[in-house]
Order: C-alpha cells, then sequence, then structure tokens
C-alpha cells in the first residue's frame, strides 16, 4: 500500500492492521520530506498520525466534518483527501496552504490559522446541523495549547450549557509552539500523569480489544455500556463543571484503541471531550527531542535536523530582546509579555536575565494587553511582543484599557508585513489601520534594527503607548546605510531632493531605494524619504513638498486603506495641502502564501514595479 | 450620620453597627435620586451597597487597590470616596463619570468600562507590587456575568498558575444585563442552591460573629483556623481545577459578616476567589422585581419606576428585529447571535417566534462571530447582533474567520456613533475605521429605518459579509423623507445638484439637511448626498462632482483616520479625482461622556456648526 494509493478517506477503510501501520510510517516519512523541503509545521504533524489516521478511519469525511483548531497539524489530513501529490507545493507561491482552506478542498471544512477557533466554529456546525435534523458528526480538534485562549472558554461554556453532540478532541501535546502555560496545563498535567491513569491505561486497552466491532444492534448495549466504560477514565473537575462528559487520557499513539474510542464517541447524544495524549515531533528523533524549534522550521536537512541555509538577514526581534535586556538593567520598572511565544518574539534573553519580570501568558492576547495595562497602571513599564496579526486579537484592549487611559505600555510587534508562507491569516498587513484611529497612540516602522532600537528607547521614556512595527528580519540593504539618531515626528530624508519623492514607510525604504537606483539610471532624480512615524508623521516635510509642488508618492507594505498613505491624505485634505500623486499599499484582497519577494511583486510593491509603474505614470504625463 | 459627612473610606471606620445599617440605606436613596434624575445603572449599584461598604471598611483605599469590572457599578464607591455631592452631575456633560476613571480620583485605580478586563489588570498590578515588595492588597470584583467572557478565563488561567496574590471578589447577581447564561452560570447556580450551603449559612454567620476582631497577633491563630473555616464553605471543582482557592457562598447583603470574610481573605498568600450572592435592584421593589429592565435605565419616576418623558424616536434595533421576524418566516435559513444583549440589541421577538433559532452567547462577542462563521460555513444565514463598541472584541474573528472566508454573516451593529452618557468605552467611533479594510465585506450606514431595512434584507441575499451599522435611533427628520429602494454602491441624492455637495452618511444625513437649509437661508446652494454605503462607494457620483469641479464636503460621526473621508480620499488619489474640500468627522481624541447633541456640537458635528464652518470657508475663499 503506498501513500499515492489513498485518493481519499474511503481507501483506508480496507487495510488491515499492518497495512495502517505501515502507512503510518510512510505518511511520517512524507511529513519529513516534505517539511525539510519547503519549510513547515514538523512537531505537530509528527505527533497527530495516528489520531488523523484513526478520524479517517472512523468519521465520514466530508459528510462527517472535522475542524482543526489553528490547523498547521493538517498536513496528514491532506494527504488522506486527495492532496499527496500536491503536498510538494507545500507552502509555496500557487501551491498547497499550510493551513486547512474550505476553498481547496471539500474535506477541509473550515478554515484555520489563529488559535482556539475550532470549537466556536464547530459549534456552529453542530447547531445548524440539529436545526436541519441532520445526523453527521462534528469533530474539533482542540490542542491543549488552544485551551489556554479566551475565545476556548467561551465556547465550551455556551456548548456546555445547550449540550449540542459534538466531538472535541483534546489533543494534548503539553505544548503551545513552547511547552504550555497555564492553571489549566497543570491540571492536564496532572490528569496525564496520576497513577489512577497508569495503572488503567492497559487493563482499558484490553477492554475495548476485546468488545466486538460496532453493529447496528449494538446502540442498546452500549447505552448500558457506557456508564461502565466511564469508570475507566479519570475523574474529571474540570470539563464537568462546564458540562461537558470527559473520556480520557488516552494513548494518541495507538490508532487502533483510538478507533474503539472514537467509535463510542459516536454514540453519545452530548458533547463529549476525548483527551488524547500525543508527543510532538513523535518518530523523528530530532523533532522529538526539541519540539519547540521543530514546531515551525525552514528547511532542513532530513539527516541530521539541520536547517539548509541559514538566513544571513539581522532578527528585528531578537535585537529588540537584547536592547531589552540591556535597558532592563538600568530601569526595573520593565518587564516583558509574551503570549506562548517567549523565543520567536526574541524576548529569551530577557527571560533568562530577569526570570521574575517575564510573564508568558498563554495563547492569550487579549490578557496579555490588559495584564499590560494593569502593570503600567501600577507604574511598570510593561513591553508587550506580539506578532501583529495575533494583535488583532486584543484590539478592544488596545483602545479601552491602554489607549482611553493613555497607559505607558509598549508594543513589539513582530511580523508588520506580509508574512511569507502561512498566508492570508498570518500576514501583518492590517495593523496601521486597525491602531491608526485610535486616540493617543504611536506608531512606528523601523527601517533598520538600529532605527527600532532608539525608537525602543524612547517608547520606554514616554508617558503613553507606543507600538514599535517590524518585519521578521532587516533587509540586508540597510545595514550599509547607518541609521542616525530618532526625533519624533523628523522623518529622515535619505539623499537630496528630486524631481520626484517616495515616502516610504518600514519595509517599503529598501524597496524604495531599489526604484530610485534604477529611476536615477533612467535620469529620474527621486528623493527617498523614511517616512518611519506614521503616528505621528512629519508634517513638516508634507508641507514643504506641497510648498515646492514636488510630486510625491507613498510606498507602505500595509493595506491601502487607513495606512499611510491614507493618513497623508486624510491631513492633506484638511490642510490644504498637496495630495500623493499616488499610493503603492497592498490592494483589497486577502494575499496568498508565497515568499516576502513573491508577495511583493504579486501587490507591485517590490523596487523593480515601482520603478516601472512610475516610469509609465512619467510617460502619461509627458 | 449624614452621607455628606463621608468624605472618604477613612469616615467609615468608626462607625457603629447601627449607623452603618443607616448609611446602607442613606446609600440606597441616594443612587435612586440620582438614577432617576440622570439616568444611569440602578440595579446593578443598588446591588452591590453593603459589598462597596464593607470591601472600603476592610481595606484602605487608594493604598490597596479595588478593581471594578465593567465599572458600572462604581456608584457607591464613588459616593463614599469624595464625590458624593458630585453624583448630581454623573453621566452629565463635564460631569462625574459613571465607570472608575484614573483620572477622576486616585480611589479609581483603574478604568473600566468593557466587561471582563478587571482580573488582567489586578494580576498586573498585583504581580508589579510584588515585584515592588508592596503589601497592599489587590481587589477585583467581578461579576458573574463578566465570567462568561474569554478574557476573564484567560486571566484565571494565568493568575492560578503564578499564584499571585490577589482578592477576587465574584459578585453573583445571576444575571449579566439580562439573565446569565452559559455552563459556568450553571455551576454557580448549583453552587447557591445546594442544600449544604442553606444549612450552613447561619452556623457560618454565627461562627464569624463569635470571632474576636483581627489583632496584631492573630496571625498563627488564623493560619490554624483557615482549614476548619474552608470546611464552613461548599467543595468548588471549577476554580480549584484552575488553582484558585474558593470561600463561598456567601450572603452579600449581610455587611457586618462580609467583612469578616475580607479580613480573613487579606490573610492568604495566595489567589482567593469569594463567591458574593447579592440581588440586583436590593431594597428597590421596582427594580428587584425587574431587574434587566432596570438595569440600565432613563431618568424615571422614584415613586413607581416609570420613566419619565418617553422618546419619541423609532429605534432602530427594534426595527431591525422586527424585520428579522419577517424574513425568519420565509428564510429558514435565518439564524440570531447575541452577546447577552438580546433585549437591547432588539431580538427578544425573534427569540419568541423561532427560539432554536437564536443562541445567547453570553458577553462573549469573539465566540459570537466565529459561531456564526461556523453556522455560515454549514450553510445557515447568520446575523450577529451587537453594539459597535463591543464589536471591537472581535475584530479578529471578523477578519480571519469570517471575511477570509467570504462567509454570509450579517452584522447588525448598534449604538454606532457617538452614544451619550456612557462616555468614551462605549461611543461607536471607530467601527467604520476598523472594519472598512478587511477584505470583502461591506459596511452600510442606513439614515433610516426603512434603508435599514431594505439593507438588511439585501445582506440576507448576499454572498459574503455584510456590516450595518446604526445610532441607537432614528433622527425624526427621517420619518419625513420616504426612502425609495436600495442599489448597492448607489448614494441617494437627496436634492438637486448645488455649488456644493455635502456627501454625508448614517446620523450625518439629518445634520446635513439642517445645514443646507441655513446654507440656503444665506443663499447657498448645496446638495445633500446621502453615502450610505461606505464599502463599496457611489464612484460615479464621486467621478461626477470631479467632473463638475464641484467642492464637495464629507461629514461622518466616525474617526477621521480611516472612515469615509479618508476612503474618499484614498479613492481620489488613486483615480486622480478632485478632493474633497474638507472633511467633518469626529477628531483624534476620546470624547467624553454626554448627551448626543452636546458631542456632535463638542466636535462641530451638528448641523449649525457644519454651517458655521462653511460660511467661513467661503467667506476666505471669496
Amino acid at each position: 500500500m503506498d501513500l499515492s494509493q489513498i485518493r481519499g478517506p474511503e481507501d483506508l477503510r480496507g487495510l488491515t492492521e499492518k497495512e495502517m501501520d505501515a502507512l503510518a510510517g510512510k505518511l511520517r516519512a512524507r511529513i519529513i520530506e516534505v517539511v525539510s523541503k519547503n519549510g513547515g509545521h514538523l512537531a505537530s504533524n509528527l505527533g497527530v498520525v495516528e489520531l488523523t489516521l484513526a478520524l479517517h478511519r472512523v468519521f465520514d469525511s466530508p459528510k462527517d466534518k472535522i475542524v482543526f483548531d489553528v490547523g498547521h497539524q493538517c498536513y496528514v489530513h491532506k494527504m488522506l483527501t486527495g492532496r499527496n501529490e500536491l503536498m510538494d507545493s507545500l507552502r509555496q507561491y500557487g501551491g498547497v496552504s499550510g493551513f486547512p482552506k474550505i476553498s481547496e478542498s471539500e474535506h477541509d471544512a473550515y478554515g484555520t490559522g489563529h488559535a482556539s477557533t475550532a470549537l466556536s466554529a464547530a459549534l456552529g456546525m453542530a447547531r445548524a446541523r440539529d436545526l436541519n435534523k441532520g445526523q453527521e458528526h462534528i469533530i474539533a480538534v482542540v490542542g491543549d495549547g488552544a485551551l489556554t485562549g479566551g475565545l476556548c472558554f467561551e465556547a465550551l461554556n455556551n456548548l456546555g450549557q445547550n449540550k449540542t453532540r459534538l466531538i472535541v478532541i483534546l489533543n494534548d501535546n503539553q505544548m503551545s509552539i513552547a511547552p504550555n502555560v497555564g492553571a489549566l496545563s497543570n491540571y492536564l498535567t496532572r490528569m496525564r500523569t496520576s497513577k489512577a491513569w497508569l495503572k488503567l491505561k492497559h487493563r482499558l486497552s484490553d477492554f475495548f480489544l476485546k468488545v466486538p466491532l460496532i453493529g447496528k444492534g449494538l446502540y442498546n448495549f452500549l447505552q448500558r455500556v457506557k456508564d461502565s466504560v466511564r469508570n475507566f477514565f479519570i475523574k474529571d473537575h474540570y470539563f464537568d463543571s462546564l458540562g461537558l462528559r470527559y473520556l480520557g487520557p488516552i494513548d494518541g499513539h495507538n490508532e487502533r484503541y483510538l478507533e474503539k474510542i472514537l467509535e463510542r464517541a459516536k454514540r453519545f447524544e452530548e458533547p463529549v471531550l476525548i483527551h488524547v495524549v500525543t508527543q510532538k515531533g513523535r518518530g523523528y528523533k530530532h523533532a522529538e527531542n526539541d519540539p519547540s524549534t521543530t514546531h515551525g522550521v525552514n528547511p532542513f536537512d532530513p539527516e541530521n535536523g539541520e536547517p539548509t541555509g541559514r538566513s544571513k538577514e539581522r532578527s528585528f526581534g531578537k535585537a529588540a530582546g537584547e536592547m531589552l535586556v540591556e535597558l532592563g538593567r538600568e530601569d526595573k520598572r520593565i518587564v516583558a509579555i509574551s503570549a506562548a511565544m517567549v523565543d520567536a518574539t526574541g524576548l529569551s534573553g530577557f527571560g533568562k536575565a530577569y526570570p521574575d519580570r517575564l510573564f508568558d501568558v498563554g495563547i492569550a492576547e487579549a490578557h496579555a494587553v490588559t495584564l499590560a495595562a494593569g502593570l503600567a497602571a501600577y507604574g511598570m513599564r510593561p513591553v508587550v511582543a506580539l506578532y501583529d496579526t495575533f494583535l488583532q486579537r486584543a484590539y478592544d484592549q488596545v483602545v479601552a484599557d491602554v489607549c482611553v487611559q493613555n497607559l505607558p505600555v509598549t508594543f513589539l510587534i513582530d511580523r508588520a508585513g506580509m508574512g511569507g508562507a502561512d498566508g492570508p491569516t498570518h500576514h501583518g498587513v492590517f495593523g496601521a489601520a486597525f491602531l491608526r484611529h485610535v486616540p493617543g497612540l504611536m506608531v512606528f516602522n523601523p527601517r533598520s534594527l538600529e532605527e527600532m532600537q532608539a525608537m525602543l528607547r524612547f517608547a520606554l521614556s514616554h508617558e503613553g503607548p507606543v507600538f514599535i512595527r517590524y518585519p521578521r528580519s532587516e533587509h540586508p540593504l540597510m545595514q550599509t546605510l547607518p541609521y542616525q539618531d530618532f526625533v519624533l515626528g523628523r522623518w529622515e530624508r535619505m539623499n537630496e531632493p528630486g524631481e520626484i519623492a517616495l515616502l516610504a514607510t518600514g519595509t517599503m525604504v529598501p524597496e524604495a531605494l531599489i526604484a530610485r537606483d534604477i529611476l536615477k539610471e533612467k535620469g529620474i532624480l527621486a528623493q527617498v524619504v523614511n517616512a518611519a512615524t506614521i503616528k505621528p508623521m512629519d508634517t513638516g516635510i508634507l508641507r514643504e513638498l506641497s510648498l515646492a509642488g514636488t510630486p510625491y508618492y507613498v510606498l507602505e507594505e500595509q493595506a491601502l486603506a487607513g495606512g499611510l498613505g491614507s493618513a497623508i491624505s486624510e491631513y492633506c485634505v484638511q490642510e490644504g495641502l498637496k495630495l500623493p500623486e499616488r499610493i503603492f499599499a497592498v490592494p483589497d484582497r486577502f494575499i496568498p502564501h508565497g515568499s516576502h519577494q513573491e508577495l511583493l511583486k504579486d501587490c507591485g510593491l517590490d523596487g523593480e514595479s515601482i520603478a516601472a509603474a512610475l516610469m509609465k505614470e512619467r510617460e502619461k504625463t509627458t
């Protein structure tokens, strides 16, 4: 049985136990093959091989609907639902997405990307099914990390009251990206390690393997068996308080046993939560040993797990973290907050230097921000480090907790711009638009590490909220252009005035420089302005350009609506100044996955495209 | 002892039991006096009289910090902290805020307005205190309604792990605005009604009242007593799973007893949750009998509880609800979702007509939206009804769940515009800015009930997300101007072209008409355009105005940054069209509380101010 022979879940049905075991091995090999080439989510997918096999043997997708929380653990699911061959294009521009996507397959019941949504979405489907008198099963596969998100709790609270029939698989691998935190995580650990379970484990497997396969007339029998089954599991308090039936913990790598439990779960007429214990990275030594680093990876050598070709670009997050360690030495009020991404946001050094002053709150961005507001209200100087797209989760807290009270919270916003291979749910292209209109805050887009560090120094001395937004890494060109100093509201002129001016912010500064050089060859002199502070702006430069009548253009790797170009246009309308000729920005559509350079081209935002567009415009006017 | 003699919490210290009882009565009378005159939150404040007295007797504010969740139950707190006289200006323009406000008093430790934030903020303060080796107490007062919000869970999960010393008062009045929903609410009900508690209640009071007052040497004694104390309470599972020590339930109207428990809570070195049972509306018959209606009230006659002067304006929410009942009859796919505000958003009729098709999810806006996405993914036509400011809580779900997947979810967004007496956390002035940049959605601002209903009909037939935003009630002027029909992307011309044009959206249409009439008297002819769809726009009209060279102005009751004026400016820059002369919009600062008309004036957005500004501009140019 080769992987290519599995054209859909129905091809799994007839397989023998031996064939199933072999298939699990082949799926693992395929995951490693694909991810080592394209990068992607390694450890989580290796951990759910047996679970996904069992789900597709027991349930009847696409009639039954499986919703994967976050969704980065969907590779096995994709391989089993007709997309194995396409997996070579995983996360490539134009290729298969790294997340479930309704538009990609009828087996992808619900598209995900951000954590903690699956229970809410699955509950919606289950209620729709009940209103339509449908019989199908709705299954939500939720990690223990996602449980720390408030959205997940809101869904549990709603689900447990109405007793909607729904199967929740709690995929407990003891981790988010990093080891999981929070009281609920401690609680699950107590469940997993309770002696009672360890004793029961074997007895339980034996019991289930002896029960005959489910036939048509077994329902009544099972009703009777149900309670005796429950006695095999650990007594749970948390989910029980919320009105859910709990079954577990269960070994997530015993595929046959998982099938038995899932068959039984099908018969419940109320919500049931199955606590499945899996191991991140299972079956691949390098990932088992280091599940945190191998959560999301760049291409690597499958032999030794070492990355192939290391990026030489300097990381903004790392530099921000180093600066924080330095500033934290002088100023004891500085504390840092992360939402389950201490390493990824560059805070691990700060945590090592000042363990009491780093708070990892789990996947809980809203709490991260309000916690920071509380710290600031007491007089501390909290720094919240999040990815731009995840800050979306805390928009209300930014407005009502931080800005209404004008509290000095500094935000280090990573992955601002088009994020690459993770696709539309991960691009940080709305940050400028969802922040700029909030009174009292400042928004900065540094072009280089040095500028970011100067901004961070400023932010920590400022009596109000500051958002510093940057991409994963600095454009190599920036190292050749030393940064002078930071003066609030003053934009940096990168060269002398020309016939036209390019006002570029953040990641677009290097693209503007590239465009400038191309234009220069064609005899057009352009001044590049580093519009690094989009709130406040350097209105002096806008007045100068207006007075001089210089045609100018705005360049930003952000949604057009509500971004810097929009800010400049509003200002110029209100002040009666000359408007920009054109705004180069991310267009009003969701941007697919691809490399940063491919996506810039896709949006006409790379230096070459910009130069070409400017020359075309010039031809028109002359 | 008169209320005016209480200049601060220290004045409570020496009072006898009798004086305290009398004071409670006076506080209640004062609440009724103030709220009957100014409107405000009645039932919740009547319910926390004894609790607030006990808090201020036992704790030492402002050194100890009391954080009120939501904050609308802070009236007693304000009366006891030097603001009793000022309460006559409660919720009036320039007067005392209806919520705690850092800038108003040092006793307001943290400003609130939106639900479920207190635990996160208090935890931040408690961590700051520990880092600073402070000894003070941090107390979070949280309603059972707020517990349904995910943010509250995120904080509990974080708190329970680190065992930060913190006192949580769970003020359980069995309600949000309406009776509370959710599995956790059921759980609390089981606790409150357990026979064990009812039996213990008396024994417990006796026990505590016999224990001597706390002296200096009592700490060790209390350590020993602690466990025996615990045995007096009900065994809790939920909070215990999350690592919190639970004490309760406790009668929230026995002030002396509350003091005893709070004194003991002070001695705990870990987080403790005290489950206090209170009655909403306590002590005022009309509020006790109808705590839902008397949650937030307009001015009323204290004798009979009847509103004084009923508004004759037509409610948008009510009309939307009626339309939904009608449309729901034809289309069984229509379902409605509310976040703890079924009545307030006009959905009660729909719930009566189709009880299976209305989902009240509790104070859980993020879940409301993702639940809707799940329903829509299954083929239903969900309608989510929220206030504009609370939709901020679900911004990420709007982007990643609804819009990325282009799901047909209709949003009825009430209180869009400046909300009035509740102040900066409740104005719906950012909706246009935080929605407009999201690809694939539509944003409509109807001027009248008829237009809203036509838009709702359209939205339910459209294969993508639509946001219909409206204020509480229609401007009376609108009834005199019948609405024709709705054509997507076509703006309504309210009169023939003139020298200038006023492009007004939503609530600004009547103000534009008022301005037009004033201008007409001065000999200036202005055309008013009802720019009801801000995404998409009527670009035909923009081209016409540009071609004709007509100076035009944009009018919106929304933040300038990112709103309609911004949208028009962006479009005109990109297309090389004539820009607006000026945008009349909400300026870049938080707007205080006041009446709608006062706030319009405050922002220069009432018809008179606009006419005056336009005439001034004309004088300048001619």
